[in-house]
C-alpha cells in the first residue's frame, strides 16, 4: 500500500467557503444554522432547481442537411395504440370476471383542478378509457383558486371510500397547491398513480416492490417488452428527471439491468451522451430537443414528450409533438415510438391496470 | 408529422413469447397468473438477480505497464479521517449544548447479530466514536441463529424507547433474516442508516427531503464538497447499484444536479462508461477492480470498497484494499480517496450527525 507515502500530498479541507453553487444553496438555509456548522452539504430542498433547457443553445443547433445517415427509414414505429387495445380487453375481461366472482368492480376517482383545456382532455380520455373496460370512475373538478383543505378533504374522502380503490390528482396543479403534501396524504393502497415516495422507494430498492408503479414509466418498459427489445446490458439514457416520468423511468430501466444514464437540464454537451444509448427515452416537454444527430444508429427511441404545437390547419388548431425530431430519428433508430400514438395510449392502459390490481388487492381477489 | 406515411412498417406486439430472460422471469412468477395474462412486465422482485462481478473477464486485464499514463502522482490524496476529525468536535459541541439546555443527549441503539469478525470491528468503532462526541450507546447482541421475530422485536422496543433516538442494524444480516422487514419495522424518525424506502423514496424525489442520509453517500458527499470539488454539471459514474451505497450514492449525486450514469454486473464494457467520469464512486466490493486505464485523466476517485485481503505481514492478518487499484489511480486522477482513511472515517461522522439530528428533531431542539 502507497497510502502513507502519499500522504505528503493531502487535500487540505476547505475551511474558508464552499464553492460559489454551494454558497449559494447555504444562504437558502441559514435558518438551519447548527446544522450547516456541522456539515457544509446543504439541504437537498435548497438544491432544487428548476431544470430549464435552454432551446438556442448550441446543443440545439439543426444537423446539416444528410449528415452522416441516409435518407431512408430504419425504424420500425412502435404502435402504442395497438399494443393498448391489446392489452385493454384483458383487462375488461378481469373486470367482468371480478364482478362475476364477488360482485365489486373497480373505482377510480379523479380530481381536476383548474381548466387546464389539456388536463381536461386527459381526464376525459382517462375517464372514457374506463368506461370502456368496466371500471366504475368519478371525477371531482375544484376550482383553480381552491385551498389546499378543499383539495386534501376530497383526497381523504376517497381514501375512506370502500368503492374507491384508486385515486388520481391529476397534474400539473396550480402553483399554491403542494403536490408532495397530496401525495403524503394520499392513501398509498389507492396511489395508482405511483408518486408516493414509498411507491417511488420499493420501485429503487433491489428487493421490494412498489404496490403501484408510475404509469407512463410502466408504460414505455411494456411497450419495450411487447416490441421483443431486450433490456438487460443494454445503456439506456433518460432525458428528464422529473418525479413522474423520468426518475421513475430510470429506477425502472435500473431493475431491468439495463445501464442507465439520466440527462437533464444540466447536463454538458447532452448529445454525446445520448449517442451511447441502446435505448433512449425522453420526457421533457421541448418538441424537437432530440435531434438525429443526438442518435446512435440502431437505437429505440421512447418519446414520451407530448408538445402541443400552434397549427391552424388543425382542427384543434393546435398538433402534438414529441421531444424527439420524429422525421430525422426514424432514419436513424431502429425502433421508435410517435407522437401520439406510441405512450400516451399506454399511459391510460397501465393507469386501468393499475386501477384493476388496486381493486384486486382490496378484496384480496386473485 | 410523417406518422402516417411511416405506418407501414410496424413493430407487430410480440404475441408468443418474451424474449428468453423474460420468460424466465415469467416461470418464477407463475402464481400471478392472471396479472401476467394483461402485461407482460414481469414483477420487479422476480427480476433481482445477484450482481456478481466476474474478476477473470477480459475488464479485469492489467494494463500494460506504463500504458498512457505518467509515472507521476497526479492525485492529491483525499484525507477522510482529517475531514471527520474537523467534524466530530463539532458533534460533540452540540451534544453539549443539547445537553446544557434541555437535559438531554442523544442516544444511539446497535442491534449486532451473529459474531462476524468485521461487523464487530465496525459495531465497536462506532461506539467508541459515539462515546468521543458524547452520544449514549447500547449494544444488543443477538446469536447467528435468532429468529427474525426476536430481531423485530429488538427494533420494536428501540421505536418506543424515549432515550433511543437512533437505531442501527449492523449489516449484512445472516441469509435467513429479512433485511427488509427490519426497514419496514424500523421507526422512520429512528432511521439514522437512511435505508427505510420513505427516506430513499424522499432522497430521489425532487421537492422533498429525506429525515436521513444513508451515512456513506452522505460521508462521500461530504468529502466532496470540503475539498472543493464541484458536483453541478459533472459526469458522475457510480460502480454498485446496493441499497446502502450505490442507490442513494447516484440519486444524492443526482439531487446535486450530477449527470449520473450506474455500472453494475450486468454493465458491458464498465471501463468505456467509467473513462467519461469527472466523478466516479465505486461501491462494490472487488479489490482492484477499477485499473488506472479505466479512468479519465484528472477524474476525482471516491472509493468505497472496504476489501480485507490476507497479509501475513500485518499484525492482524490482513490488510484492508479499496476497489481502485489505488497505485494505478494515483497517477491518473486529480484526487483520490485512500482505504482506509478515506470514506470509511465519515460514514461513522454521519451516523454521529444523523444521530444527533434525530435527538435534536425528538426534542424540538434547534
Amino acid at each position: 500500500m502507497m497510502v502513507g507515502s502519499l500522504m505528503r500530498r493531502m487535500v487540505v479541507p476547505c475551511r474558508k467557503k464552499a464553492p460559489l453553487r454551494h454558497r449559494i444553496s447555504f444562504t437558502t438555509t441559514t435558518h438551519d444554522s447548527h446544522a450547516s456548522q456541522i456539515l457544509m452539504s446543504p439541504s437537498l430542498v435548497s438544491l432544487d432547481l428548476p431544470d430549464v433547457w435552454a432551446p438556442n443553445s448550441s446543443h440545439f443547433q439543426v444537423p446539416s442537411p444528410g449528415g452522416n445517415f441516409s435518407n431512408e427509414q430504419t425504424a420500425a414505429v412502435i404502435n402504442g395504440l395497438m399494443i393498448a387495445d391489446e392489452i385493454r380487453p384483458r383487462i375488461a375481461s378481469e373486470v367482468r370476471r371480478m364482478q362475476d366472482s364477488i360482485g365489486e368492480v373497480p373505482g377510480l376517482a379523479v380530481i381536476l383542478v383548474g381548466e387546464r383545456r389539456d388536463s381536461q382532455t386527459y381526464v376525459r380520455n382517462k375517464i372514457i378509457a374506463c368506461e370502456e373496460v368496466g371500471i366504475v370512475s368519478t371525477v371531482t373538478e375544484l376550482p383553480d383558486d381552491c385551498t389546499e383543505d378543499e383539495l386534501l378533504n376530497a383526497v381523504a374522502s376517497f381514501n375512506v371510500d370502500p368503492s374507491v380503490h384508486g385515486i388520481l390528482v391529476q397534474l400539473p396543479l396550480p402553483q399554491h397547491l403542494d403536490v408532495g403534501k397530496i401525495s403524503d396524504v394520499l392513501s398509498l393502497e389507492k396511489d395508482v398513480d405511483g408518486f408516493h415516495p414509498v411507491n417511488i422507494g420499493n420501485l429503487a430498492m433491489r428487493g421490494r416492490e412498489p404496490l403501484f408503479i408510475s404509469c407512463t414509466p410502466k408504460g414505455c418498459i411494456e411497450l419495450l417488452i411487447r416490441s421483443g427489445i431486450e433490456i438487460m446490458g443494454k445503456k439506456a439514457v433518460v432525458i428528464g428527471r422529473s418525479n413522474i416520468v423520468g426518475l421513475p423511468a430510470s429506477l425502472l430501466l435500473q431493475r431491468h439491468h439495463a445501464t442507465v444514464s439520466v440527462v437533464h437540464a444540466f447536463t454538458k454537451n447532452p448529445a454525446q451522451i445520448t449517442r451511447e444509448a441502446d435505448i433512449l427515452i425522453t420526457a421533457v416537454g421541448m418538441p424537437n430537443l432530440v435531434r438525429g444527430n443526438w442518435l446512435k444508429p440502431g437505437v429505440v427511441v421512447v418519446d414520451v414528450g407530448t408538445n402541443p404545437i400552434e397549427d391552424a390547419s388543425c382542427e384543434c388548431g393546435y398538433r402534438l409533438m414529441g421531444d424527439v425530431c420524429f422525421e430525422e430519428a426514424v432514419k436513424v433508430a431502429s425502433a421508435i415510438t410517435p407522437v401520439p400514438g406510441g405512450v400516451g395510449p399506454m399511459t391510460i392502459a397501465m393507469l386501468l391496470s393499475n386501477t384493476l390490481d388496486a381493486a384486486k388487492r382490496a378484496h384480496s381477489f386473485t
